[in-house]
C-alpha cells in the first residue's frame, strides 16, 4: 500500500478502536434489552471517551444526555454503533453521512445472512455508505472490543465479566456468537487479549483489512482468526504477509472441512463457502498457520513465538509416562511428523552425568526418572542438541502433584534454541497456568498438542510467486483472442498449451476420410464437433489405428455413426492424434476458485483423483520446487516418484493466462513418459471467464 | 464359562480387590522410597484389612509388625504385592506358593518389557507361579485401586490426593504411568470411580479377565480401557459380550493408529502391536466403543448410559451460537454422520408456541433465542420427535454467565427418548459440572463431542457369528489334508475354494504342449512350478491365447524360456485357464491376525488397495449382511456398487477352514462379473499354519 492508504487505514483504526466520541444509535435505557448493553459495557470496562446515546424517545440514558438524532449531537462523532431495526438502518447511515462519521458498526441483522431480500437491503445501505464515505463494519456484527485503550462496543453478554486480561492476542471472528466463547476459552487458559472483533457480514470492512490494522497495533502480537469462509482473500493474503514480516503469527481456525460444514457456513453467514483444500493451500501460501482444533488456537502461539518456520521438522520426545507420550506421538505419526531418537552425543553427554536414556524414539525416563535434576538435565540436552528441531516434553502425575519435578524445569528451560511443547497427562490447571505465565506452550490434550506440532511442521514462509515468461504469455494471449466462444475445443486448447511451452501429442484435423493426416502411426481418431460432448458414446472415437488405410476406414465409420446418432451436429472434421504411451497419466488443471482466485491442481489420472481425492493443490502460479512437492503428494504417482516433475513449459505463464482470461484450463490426460522424455498433453479443455 | 470357573473368578476378584490380608514384600520404611507408598496409601484411603510388611531388615514399618519372609506371617495371606529387585522376584513367588497366596501383584520391572533376557526371567517366574497355583498381576504393574471397599495397593503418586470420588467408572490400563493421569482427568471432570487397575506385562491376568471381573462388580457401571495392544483378545471379546448384555459399556482408547504409535507401544510394553484396522474391527464386532480422543473416554459414557446401539443415527442440532455448533457439525460431516433438519411436525408444534425455527440442518435460535423458555421448548420438542435419534445442544456464552438460560433446561430435560449431547462453547467448568451431576453428556471441546457422536454412530451390538456349512467344511478339510507342504499352488488353492462353493475360472493342467486342455478359449497359460515365484518375470505366462494351435506354441515357448532361465526348477506342467473378464477385480483374503485371530479383508484390485489402503476388514467369519457392508466400504468398488455381494460360496466355511489349518488364504484377483453372473476366482494362495 502507498503511504496515503496507510494513513487512511490508521485513521480508520483510530475511529474503530479508540474514537473520542461514539454514538449509540438505537440505545435503550431498559437494562433487560440487548441494546442497552453497549453503553453499560463501555463504561464498565473503562472507556474514557464520550458516549452519545441516540434515541428520539429519551432525553437521557444511564446518566448520559441522549439525542433524538445524530445531527443534534453538538460535537464530532467518529464512530456510530447502529442498533435500530433493519428497516431503519439506511436512514441511520444517512445520518452518519450527514454527520461525517468515519465508521459505523451495524449490529442490526436481517441482511445478506437471511437471503435475497436481506441482501438487497444490505446493498442499499452500502450504496449510501459508499457514496457518503462512511466505512462500515457489519451488518449483523455483535461488536468490537479493544482492551488497551479500553473500548467495549459490543452487545456480547461475555462482557458482563469484570476484568479482561490484557495481552497479545487479537481475535477476528466471522461468527459473532462465538466471540464470547473464544474470549472465555482464552482467558480460561491464562491468555490475555488486545482486541476482539466480530465482522458480521463483511459488507465493507473485512477480515483482511482488520488483520492489516492489527499488524500495526502495538498491543497485538498474535492474530487469531475464526473463519467460516473467505470474502477478501487478496486483502487477507497481503495482511498475512505483512504480519509474517512483522513476526506476528496469524493462526486460523476455519470451518468447512466437510461438505456439511461448508453448507452451514453458507447458510448462517450468507457466504459462499469454497472447497477446503483450496483454503488449506491459501493459508500456507501466505504464511498463516491453520489449526484443526479449537483449543489449539490458544495453545499454539506460544510454541512459535519469536520463531520463523523451521527448515527441518525433527521432533524429540521426552517423558516419564510412556503411555501419555505415546498418545501424542501416535497422532503425530498419523500426520507423518518425524519423531527422532536422541543422538549419540545426547546419550553420551547424559551418561557423563550418570543419566542413562534409551536410544529409542521415545526418551522415556519412567517413574525412576521423575526427579527434577534428571528431568532438567535431559530437557536441557535435547533443547541444546542439533539432532532435533522441536522438543516435546510430556509430564505425568507430577504435573498435578509436584510441579517442581518437571513443570519447573520446563518453565525455566532455555528455549532459545528451538520450540518447546509440553503436554500434561493429568488434569493440572495450576501447572498449565505456570507454563502460560512462563511463555511455554502447554497443552491440555494430546490431540491439540499433536495438532499444534503438525501446524508448526506445515508452517512455511509466504511463497514467492514465480514470474511468468512475458513472451510466452503474450503469445498465448494473442492466440486466445483469436478463439471465439465460451469454450474451445481440444485441438485449440492444445495449441494454447503449446504456446506456453507444453508439448502435446502430434495432432492434425482432417476434413474428409481420404485426406492424409501426416501424423505418425499408430493414431487415434476422434470426431471434432462442438455439439458432441460424449464422443465415445456417440461412436466418435477409434483407438489404435495402425496405418493410413485403417485410418480412412475408421474415419468413415466415425462419420457414419455420428451422423446417424446426431444428425443435427455441426462436424468440424476428424481429429487425428498420435497414440502416446507413458508411465502414468495425470490430470493438470488450472482453476479460478471463487474465493481465493487461481489454483493449480495435479491429480492421479483416470478415476483415481476422483474416488480417492488423490490430488495436490496450490495457489497458482507455482515454481518448480512446489511442482516437485506436488508430484510427491499425489499417492497414485508413487510408481513414478522421482520422475523429474511437471511439464517443462512455463507453468507460471499458464497460470497467468488463466488469471487474465480463462476460468478453467485442464490437461487431461497428461502422459508422463519415461525419464528424460518429458510429458505430453493428449487432451485439454479451456473455459473462458464470464466478463 | 462354567459355574466352577465363575466361582474361581469371583474368588480371584475377592483376593485382588478386597483381601482380608495383604503382604507387602519388599516394603520400605523410608517415606522417600516408592516402595514405602503402598502401605501409606492403603491406610490413607481407608483399607480396613490387615497389612503385613515383609522385609528381612525390619521388625516394624510405619507401626505395623514386619516379617522377614512370608512363611513367618502367622495368618493366611490372600494377596502379596511384590516390590523386590527383579532377581529376587522368583524367590518371592516361591514364598507365595508355599504360603498358598491366591494372587500376587508384581510391581518389580525389568522383565519382558526390556527385551529377551527379561522375557526369559519373566517366564521362569511364571513357571513357578503356574505350577504353584498363584495367579499373577504384572510384572511391571504399578498397582491396583479399589474405591469401594477401599483398597489402594499402588505405588502411583496420584494416590497422594486425599479423596477419590466413588462412582461407576472402572479403568483398566496397559500403561501404568498413565493410570494417574486418567484418574486425575476423570476426577477433574466430576467423574467417580470404582476401580483402577494397571495390568503391567499381563504375564497371567490380562485385560480380558479383569474386564470380566468388572462385569460382575456391583460398583462398576462403565469399563474404560486404555490399551497399547491386545494380548488376550478372545478373553476380552468374551468379557465385552457379557458387559454388553449387562448394560455396562466398554469404552476403549487404544494407541497404535500410526506405525510409529505401534512401534512405541511395542517398545515400551514389550508387546507386539498389530494393525490398527484389525483392532477397529475387533472392538466393533464385540460391542465395544472406541474413542479417538482421550477426553472422550470420560465424556462419552453419559451419552450412552442406559442405551443400546441405535438402529438409525440421525442427529438434530440446536444452538444459540451458529459458529460453535458448526465447529462440532463440521467434524461430524467429515465422519459422515447424518445431521438432519427439524421435521414439519417439530416446526409446527413450536410455531403453536410462537417459536419460529429455521428449516435448515442447524436449529440456530441466535442470540434472540437465548431465553430459558425458548431453549427448553425447542429442546423438549427435538428430544420427543422421532425424526432424529440423538440431540446435540450447543450452548453459547450463557453457559459461562447464565446457566439458567440453557444449562438448566439441558440438565432438566426428559432424556428418556434418546441420547443428548451438550457442547459448551465458552470455558464453563461450573456448567460442565452441573451437567455431569445431572448425568448429561457435557463436552468441553467440539472435537471430543464429535468423536463421541461418531463412536455412538459406530456402536453395534456384538455381531452374531454365522455358522459354517458343516458339509463344505468337511470337504475342504479332507482336501487340505491331501495337500502336502507349507504352501499350495494356485491350482490346488482354487480347488479348495471350489470345495467351499466359490466358483473359479475353468482350469486344467497339461503335462506337455501338445496335450489338449479342454478349456474354452481364449485362455491364459502359466508355468506350474513350486520353484518359480515370479512367473511373469520368468517368461512363464502368456495371455489371450485364441485357439489350440496358439496354445501349443505358447506352451512350448513357456517351457523353453523357463528352462533357460531356471534350469533347476521342478516343472509340474502348464496351467491353462480360461480368460475371465468382469466389471472389476477385487482381492478377498482371509488372514490370521496374531492378536485377534482370523479376519477377512476385501480390497480393490490391483495396486489400489495398497496405495490407498482401500480395504474393508472384519473379524471372520462374516455373514451376508456384513459382506454387503464391506462391498459398500471399498471406495474403488464405487463403480459396481449395488452389485449383490461377495462370492456366493460359504464364506463362513472358508473362514472356519482358515481357523483350523490355514494361516493365510487369498483369492487375487476375484473377478466380479456382470449382475447375476457371480464372481470367479482366477488366482489364489493358501499358506498353512506352523504347527
Amino acid at each position: 500500500m502507498k503511504n496515503d492508504a496507510h494513513k487512511t487505514q490508521a485513521a480508520l483504526a483510530q475511529a474503530l478502536f479508540e474514537p473520542k466520541t461514539v454514538a449509540l444509535i438505537g440505545a435503550s435505557g431498559d437494562p433487560k434489552k440487548n441494546t442497552s448493553r453497549p453503553q453499560r459495557f463501555l463504561r464498565k470496562h473503562g472507556y474514557t471517551g464520550r458516549i452519545v446515546p441516540v434515541n428520539p424517545g429519551r432525553d437521557e440514558i444511564f446518566g448520559e444526555k441522549a439525542y433524538p438524532n445524530l445531527m443534534a449531537v453538538p460535537e464530532a462523532v467518529e464512530h456510530a454503533f447502529i442498533m435500530v431495526p433493519r428497516e431503519a438502518v439506511a436512514a441511520a447511515i444517512e445520518q452518519c453521512v450527514a454527520k461525517k462519521v468515519l465508521t459505523a458498526t451495524i449490529y442490526s441483522d436481517g441482511f445478506a445472512e437471511t437471503g435475497e431480500e436481506g441482501r438487497r437491503m444490505q446493498e442499499e445501505v452500502m450504496a449510501i455508505a459508499r457514496a457518503g464515505g462512511v466505512r462500515v463494519l457489519g451488518p449483523n456484527c455483535i461488536g468490537i472490543l479493544s482492551i488497551r485503550p479500553s473500548f467495549a462496543l459490543s452487545v456480547n453478554a461475555v462482557l458482563e465479566m469484570d476484568h479482561i486480561k490484557p495481552g497479545p492476542f487479537a481475535i477476528v471472528s466471522q461468527s459473532g456468537s462465538m466471540t464470547g466463547g473464544l474470549l472465555s476459552r482464552g482467558l480460561g487458559r491464562g491468555a490475555g487479549f488486545s482486541k476482539l472483533i466480530s465482522v458480521g457480514n463483511e459488507a465493507d470492512i473485512g477480515v483482511g483489512e482488520l488483520t492489516d490494522m492489527l499488524v500495526d497495533d502495538p498491543h497485538t502480537g498474535t492474530i487469531l482468526l475464526f473463519l467460516e469462509t473467505l470474502r477478501d482473500a487478496d486483502r487477507l493474503a497481503y495482511a498475512a504477509r505483512r504480519a509474517y514480516a512483522a513476526d506476528k503469527p496469524v493462526v486460523v481456525y476455519k470451518l468447512g472441512r466437510s461438505d456439511i460444514g461448508q453448507d452451514l457456513a453458507a447458510s448462517h453467514t450468507g457466504a459462499l463457502a469454497g472447497a477446503d483444500e483450496v483454503a488449506d493451500a491459501y493459508f500456507r501460501a501466505h504464511g498463516m498457520l491453520r489449526v484443526e482444533m479449537l483449543e489449539t488456537l490458544f495453545e499454539l502461539p506460544a510454541l512459535i513465538a519469536g520463531q520463523k518456520p523451521a527448515r527441518r521438522h525433527r521432533v524429540a520426545v521426552m517423558t516419564t509416562t510412556g503411555g501419555g507420550a505415546a498418545a501424542v506421538v501416535d497422532r503425530l505419526g498419523t500426520f507423518g511428523v518425524d519423531v527422532v531418537p536422541p543422538s549419540d552425543r545426547v546419550v553420551d553427554n547424559l551418561a557423563q552425568k550418570k543419566i542413562t536414556i534409551p536410544r529409542t524414539r521415545l526418551t522415556d525416563l519412567t517413574l525412576a526418572g521423575a526427579k527434577k535434576e534428571i528431568y532438567s538435565a535431559v530437557l536441557a540436552e535435547l533443547l541444546a542438541s542439533d539432532h532435533a528441531d522441536l522438543v516435546l516434553a510430556v509430564v505425568g502425575s507430577s504435573a498435578a502433584l509436584h510441579p517442581q519435578i518437571a513443570i519447573e524445569p520446563i518453565a525455566e528451560a532455555d528455549r532459545s534454541g528451538k520450540p518447546l511443547a509440553a503436554f500434561l497427562a493429568p488434569h493440572a490447571e495450576t501447572s498449565l497456568g505456570l507454563l502460560t505465565n512462563a511463555g511455554v506452550a502447554g497443552f491440555r490434550t494430546p490431540e491439540s498438542c499433536a495438532d499444534a506440532i503438525r501446524a508448526w511442521r506445515d508452517w512455511t514462509p509466504p511463497v514467492e510467486v514465480p514470474a511468468a515468461d512475458a513472451k510466452m504469455l503474450a503469445a498465448a494471449g494473442m492466440l486466445l483472442k483469436t478463439m471465439p466462444g465460451k469454450q474451445i475445443n481440444e485441438f485449440d486448447a492444445c495449441k494454447v498449451f503449446a504456446s506456453l511451452g507444453i508439448a502435446h501429442a502430434e495432432t492434425a484435423v482432417i476434413a474428409k476420410p481420404e485426406q492424409a493426416a501426416g501424423v505418425g502411426f499408430p493414431v487415434v481418431a476422434k470426431i471434432l464437433s462442438p455439439d458432441i460432448l460424449h464422443k465415445t458414446d456417440a461412436g466418435g472415437v477409434v483407438l489404435n489405428i495402425a496405418d493410413g488405410s485403417a485410418l480412412q476406414t475408421a474415419a468413415k465409420e466415425i462419420l457414419a455413426r455420428v451422423k446417424a446418432k446426431h444428425p443435427e451436429a455441426k462436424i468440424n472434421g476428424i481429429l487425428v492424434q498420435r497414440m502416446e504411451k507413458g508411465l502414468a497419466e495425470v490430470i493438470l488443471g488450472f482453476r479460478r476458485d471463487p474465493q481465493v482466485g487461481p489454483v493449480v491442481v495435479l491429480g492421479a489420472g483416470g478415476v483415481l483423483a476422483e474416488i480417492y481425492k488423490d490430488i495436490a493443490l496450490r495457489i497458482a502460479p507455482v515454481g518448480i520446487e512446489t511442482a516437485r512437492a506436488m508430484v510427491d503428494e499425489v499417492r497414485g504417482l508413487a510408481l513414478i516418484r522421482g520422475y523429474r516433475g511437471l511439464p517443462r513449459g512455463d507453468c507460471a505463464a499458464l497460470a497467468q493466462a488463466v488469471v487474465d482470461r480463462v476460468n478453467d484450463a485442464e490437461i487431461n490426460p497428461l502422459i508422463v513418459k519415461a525419464e528424460g522424455q518429458g510429458v505430453v498433453a493428449v487432451d485439454g479443455l479451456i473455459v473462458f471467464r464470464d466478463n
